[in-house]
């Protein structure tokens, strides 16, 4: 992938998405040490970064692959940035949701106009029903994460970050099944100015940095963690952009996550997820590392539960 | 006070003030059945639009005055506002707070570098320890909502609004004591096309409905409501204002109040407090009203306690 390559993915899906606006704090900059540029992807399309990746894989399909649709299976943030991509585009987006899936993000994916297909919540059961949905109706299936078109679509947030503030050295995001990091570690090698990149992930479900300290990817017996949107794995196309653009995996705790998430409420004024509090309670226990540098950290998303909010 | 000479005052306070953005949402126009451009104040330096009006009131005081320094009572955004705007602008401000502010809204005014003097929380008390003030420290008096100098800093937020949005035809603020409504209003009357002005208010201190209805400042005997920015009553100097320029006064439901504030929390992502939402709920509740208009809705603050969310 070249750098002008990049850049005509980002302009094929630019009509579909929003520009977000980057968001800056004095405060939580004395409290960072550090400068910091957060890119707000809780105002994109649907709420999350999601939005970019979605949109890039279905402008990728060949017309016979439009007509006969798309399938993933997911219960977050991927579901509803399928099945509003795939509208908007005029394409059918099957989505297999686990029966263990609140009520209220099924109706989600209906409202943008997804067909929901519910199934056992084990991973077998979702990929089974994925493959039944290919064999029956002919549909693509797109991996929430692990496809490279969605990884590239991800990355298009840094590309605009980066565009906007030329002089970041660092660019921090939450990691879980690893798309949204490696578009980002791919961006930011192709677009910064010797840009480090580094994640932020809960300890809990700390898959990723095994996996980068061992060079196979890992994966969690249970994972606990208010940062839901984090519990999954990384995959074969992320993983070695991962190993190669990615300085550092921080771990943080479910009370920094949950630090870091008060602080942006009531610093930024915004909603976010507790997934993307992760990136910044990142850079809040690893000061030494950010000291006095520009850093962007990728706000994930803002889809959240206002009944069940951690506070 | 001609346009020009409200530019002028404008011109004056910008910087020291942020430009806020506008927000929109293709959903919540959907639901309101018009074109909705929120003014976010929460975005606003401290949080709130009543760093406008303090930062207008000490850049109107002489030397002597500010050498002498400012004193008000108020235990919410004022407090904070004056605070910080006497700080930016090396003024001394004395804070008189009722012993019954929360403790996170008396560290804020701290914080901000304000004084603060305790008293007891009725009404009378307030005003005795702050006339006190004026004759020990020469400290010039100032009002939350109904002094000129702060009702006109109030209304600049309008002023951008209709610089960047010119063909609104209606601004909808929230009404407690009549600074922020009286200062749109003329805003709206000198900058505005014919724009209306309208304020929402909870049905739980509707002495500013009552008051326009009657043509004198009525009161409330209690004010049981989430919006505790907005059970003040108007004064003297906005009165006339309102008077003068303001179409109607819609009352909202408790219920309303917390719905539009649900909708602006999980559709523009972003943090307001319960007055804030109130100016949308007006709108909500009157969508015959607004039908197929441009409309302007002041987001008036976002400084919430997280642990004491009403959801």
């Amino acid at each position: 992938m070249t750098r002008s390559e990049y850049k005509g993915i980002h302009e094929k899906i630019k009509p579909y998405i929003h520009h977000t606006p980057v968001m800056t704090s004095h405060l939580l900059n004395e409290i960072a040490g550090c400068e910091l540029f957060f890119k707000c992807e809780n105002f994109q399309k649907m709420g999350a970064f999601k939005m970019r990746g979605a949109t890039n894989a279905i402008l990728n399909l060949s017309d016979d692959q439009r007509m006969k649709g798309v399938v993933t299976h997911s219960s977050g943030n991927f579901a509803q940035a399928l099945s509003l991509a795939s509208r908007g585009l005029g394409v059918k987006a099957y989505i297999v949701m686990p029966d263990s899936a609140p009520q209220v993000k099924i109706d989600a994916v209906k409202g943008y106009g997804g067909e929901v297909i519910m199934c056992p919540s084990t991973l077998k059961d979702r990929e089974e029903s994925a493959n039944r949905i290919v064999a029956e109706k002919g549909a693509t299936f797109i991996h929430p994460s692990d496809d490279l078109d969605v990884i590239h679509g991800q990355g298009t947030a840094t590309i605009e970050l980066l565009e906007e503030y030329p002089d970041i050295q660092a660019v921090v995001t939450p990691v879980g099944g690893g798309g949204l990091l490696g578009g980002t570690a791919l961006a930011a090698h192709l677009f910064g100015n010797n840009v480090e990149v580094y994640a932020g992930e809960p300890e809990a479900c700390d898959d990723a940095k095994r996996s980068l300290n061992s060079g196979v990817i890992e994966s969690n017996e249970s994972a606990n963690t208010i940062a839901d949107g984090l519990k999954t794995m990384l995959g074969e196309y992320n993983f070695p952009l991962i190993q190669s653009y990615v300085t550092d995996i921080f771990l943080v705790s479910e009370q920094e996550i949950l630090e870091a998430m008060k602080l942006i409420w009531t610093r930024l004024k915004i909603v976010c997820e507790p997934s993307s509090a992760v990136a910044f309670a990142a850079v809040l226990r690893n000061k030494e590392v950010f000291k006095g540098k520009k850093v962007g950290i990728i706000i994930s998303g803002g889809n959240v539960d206002l009944e069940k909010l951690p506070f």
